[in-house]
């Protein structure tokens, strides 16, 4: 996988919350083969580090190739995430288009202890 | 009716929600026999079991030439999906389109003990 | 008036919420007998009884030629539904058109103790 | 019927056009008795005289009670109004809210030879 | 199929449109069986007839069994309202949900000689 | 200033609330003297009165030629409307016009003690 | 009234649009003295001068306080423009706010001959 | 690449149009290697043959993993869609997302002589 | 920097709320001296001060040749605002246009103690 | 000034449509020295060259901080590109954010001879 990349939180005494959506996001459906679209968004309180975010977009499009359900898709996304980061808050939602004339909608918290 | 088909949770040690909306969503009305129309939203945190996606429209397409109340709609759907995944909660909700001048919106929602 | 028909809750053991959106409303303003329109919603928890549809529409359109104001006509059917139906809990919203420039909401609601 | 007012066109000596778009109409069903709502556009060229606001206001209220199909609705406006302002030119649209899951919607023109 | 009923155009002499839009369309696909779903538009200038609205309503309903290319659809609709109608100017225009992550647009025309 | 009137309230035994919404607000810069323009929103529980929709329009308008800051406007309006209708809550929303390339949004509330 | 003040065109060889939007225009009806509130469109084609926009903005301010029917507000305008810009084409628009439930548009063109 | 395939033109007398819509359009940027996304619209009159729609996903499913300038992509569609349909007018326009924060449209047009 | 000037809070003895919407906000990007854009939101309950408008302006044009971080922009305007109004409760919440697919915002609170 | 750069049109015997739209634009009134902002709107059918997207935005970027006004940015931004693009024809249309009040829209056109 493309390597998630941090900096320093310039303000680490404040609870504050970054977003960031990527609406360009494909992968491939395992069953069938055929490509998934859909937006990813990523909503978080760093604690120590912020992920750049040129690093982010390659390590979103590392999906394009590869075959995952919503379900865990969406689950990898904030588990690679919150390993990564360590942040003291984090979600991740994945909105995914149409398929079979139904759209499905993937949201995954996690808290620091 | 047509089965549903679950698939094992792949992350079952987290709560987070799946959305799916079904918005091609027709039956009958049993008074008239004329044709309902309106999208169904399902809204829920899986436990040990997620719903196939494609035996969940089949499983919604059985209703095209059902006769059956909006209120008793969403409680049936409702209660099909909660016995056969037994999730931690879900919701239901029926958006139909206007009949008489009238447009009407019915929710229900399970949570588990 | 005419008479607002019910029918039997088929789910009375859970609280689910129904929704009925009446954009199609018109009353007279008491003041100056000219017409006043407006969308009625009403949103409730049934207990023992559903209002039937058709009633409802029916009740609506004899306030087409009563003149009544907003304050009032919002209170009066919410009084009358809940008189009809005894609901878990229900509210009635009414959003009229401009008039001088302004547009009015109303918005009542009902608990049963 | 109301009648309907006109004033003097203050700048007869340019073609130009003034557009009236009245949301809250409303008549009768001529099969069913039940009301019927829509918006009527009124679009013309004056020529002598230009229609004065609130008597056509009180026109349009008058088909409050009065039952008309869509088709001749707008027909009898554009007859009504041309008779009364003989303009250079004339369009009236009806644009009627759902009935039967289906809404309709009716434009008429009138040119002067 | 269900008999289109007509009713005499209440001002032949004057070229105006009508247009009907039934956004709760449904058909069949013929290859798969799977429910299509769309908008129907209709957009004429009546000669002699116009179409009657309910009887429109359950011809479009005759559709929801039927397997039928959304290219043979709306030629056929259009043939089938020239003939009973003969309009001076008829068009047809089918907006289908998307299939495969596409959705489809057909138009066609109809123009007395 | 204009006189505001009040109306008894018809149900003052039930928690309701009022809002209207004035989009047609204007007022003068007091540095400047250049006209502001905005939308006063007004939110309310009543206690034993209504205020009078034509009233509260003129009171409105007298603001037309005054001198104000955004944070007094709206301070101000509700200060009057307290004291003349002693409603059981109160919020006063003004949404202004671009100035400078920002545009502001002020907003006060009253609670009875 | 405010002088309107004008630059020299700097591309006079090429036909080019100029469109200034005014969505605060106020002006007082001359029937019963309230305010009147709109957008004012202008689009020209510019000769040989260009409005400065300043100096537009405070000449449509001078309507404030005074009394005007719609269909002469727009043709003055245009008149006030054509007789200070001697533009190669102009158009001016007004979009009126809703006035007894009816919004009205006029719209007057000028073509230099 | 993947074969398009055709079929055969059910109602070849008239001329009618398809439009296809394909929003979840991706390829590479031919410079950095970086995915690019969009929408492709397709218009046209068939001829003989129609588009059938799983081949025409296939095929544009097979840029996915090609790198194209926008304004190349367009045109060789048009010109693959021309040489397999042979049909008497066909657009094919895309849109693209923002890329350096401007975003572009691409559209090109055949006329069969 | 230039200087934010205040003014005295009108109405001290009121919680009240004032939101500043900035939507022509530029500043650089610090790794490609690239110009960012977006719209900065600010909102605070006043204590003794107000922050003067037309200073607040020329601030925020201060960022137009810097380069920063967004997370590092919404802290540092937050700070600045703070030390200069010490509001009783602030939010600065800034939404970046698309950069490399993907759009930023960042929210960041204070409170007084 | 940045150079626009250019590329050979890939498909130069078709007359085809290519538009770039910039949302991020930015100047200096001449006047006040304050910032401005706008979208550029650049549609252009090429003859043998096209324009280079990344040298399009730099070129865009050289405006940031030169005053000019709204008139002589559109036609210099379109001299500019026609005289290094020799189209088969031009459109330049620059959309400008609110100023006292008031937006503007400049359009230009060049065809070639």
């Amino acid at each position: 996988m493309a390597e998630l990349e941090t900096f320093e939180n310039p303000h680490p005494n404040r609870d504050y919350t970054i977003r960031h959506v990527a609406p360009e996001f494909t992968s491939l459906c395992p069953k069938t083969g055929q490509p998934d679209f859909g937006t990813i968004e990523i909503d978080y309180i760093p604690d120590k580090m912020c992920i750049e975010l040129k690093s982010l977009k390659f390590y979103l499009q590392e999906y394009r190739n590869q075959g995952a359900f919503y379900e865990d898709l969406v689950n990898r996304i904030l588990d690679d995430l919150v390993s990564c980061l360590a942040p003291r808050r984090m979600s991740v939602i994945g909105k995914f288009t149409p398929r079979g004339g139904m759209h499905s909608i993937v949201e995954a918290r996690h808290e620091s202890e």
